[in-house]
């Protein structure tokens, strides 16, 4: 808007927050608000109150750090979950993409990020204590790093794999590859060569 | 989210209606739901209060169409505006356009889409008798025909035109030529003909 007087102030803020979600600039903002406002009763209030509630309810897992309604979260309360796996994942983003595959029927562990120096994160600033810890108190077999194959992510695998050292639970972590649907000429050097050292019998 | 149960239905219910913005897709929905559930103080709660308070204030202007929290709306309650010109625009987004641009200070008259006989709107679905009513009884001087230069918005510029017929207004229409900025080598051949056509002194 220029800054003339166009609509009331409640339109602007409405447009000024939709533009801090990921995925939407200023522009697609101003599209969504207007969408919004035209679809009031089937889209604009349902949201107003899905958002209200979720004010309301979510939050953080104190076991694992999911995030959800209810803490213990649904996973940790699920008795039909393997209890003696865990699964460290960097975000709640990686455990929710894990769950979209069903990858496994285990249990989680959220980490909250991965070591940084650069940004001021250490070890206190993620959940690495707690993970350690149930692992001392619980029935856990085994732990799978599922974290990113990034340095930061790889990092992270080792500062979690040095301070579960001489706890008795077998660590594992997600195998290297070629991507289901992958063609070679597109993948990098590093994931063609780990790809080959694992190689497995046809 | 697979049939497992990973969460409490408020967060998916929460990415489902996200997932309904334009430009958002089911993927970034996910992303942007779990962005406002991070920043539950920042963004959820204060989203969730402008939507609420959206859905109480916001409501269509009796007199032009425009959305807005006042009937009349800003715009026509403004006495800064000039009220002898009203600009007919499609939406209410080409109004925020030509806002943005400050393009003229003038009244606008919002027609809500275009007349499109395949889809089932006719001139009754648009807000066209409101508009000649307008002329009818203000001091109306100048119509300027603001509408896309698309098929639909030329053809619905022509029943406007129509309709206006004897009444002692005068209608005139958007320029075609060359955006600025524009490069003639990416410009279409009617957009071409029309700027050469319309070509000014220099």
């Amino acid at each position: 808007m220029s800054n003339r007087k166009v609509a009331g102030p409640e339109i602007e803020r409405l447009i000024q927050l939709l533009a801090k979600l990921p995925g939407l600039g200023p522009r697609s903002a101003r599209r969504a608000a207007l969408h919004l406002i035209k679809k009031k009763d089937q889209l604009l209030e349902p949201l107003a109150e899905a958002m209200g509630v979720a004010v309301e309810t979510i939050g953080v897992c104190a076991t694992c750090g999911n995030i959800d309604t209810s803490d213990p979260c649904t996973i940790c309360a699920d008795p039909r979950r393997e209890e003696a796996t865990i699964v460290v994942v960097e975000d709640v983003s990686d455990l929710w993409a894990l769950e979209r595959a069903a990858a496994i029927n285990a249990r989680y562990h959220v980490l909250g990020g991965t070591l940084s120096p650069l940004d001021g994160i250490g070890p206190e600033d993620l959940t690495i204590d707690s993970l350690v810890e149930r692992v001392k108190v619980g029935d856990v077999v085994e732990i799978i790093l599922a974290v990113n194959a990034t340095v930061e992510g790889q990092t992270t695998a080792h500062y979690v794999t040095d301070q579960l050292a001489g706890l008795d639970v077998k660590i594992s972590r997600l195998a290297h590859g070629v991507p289901v649907g992958g063609e070679l000429d597109y993948l990098d050097e590093g994931t063609l060569t780990a790809a080959m050292r694992s190689r497995t019998p046809f």
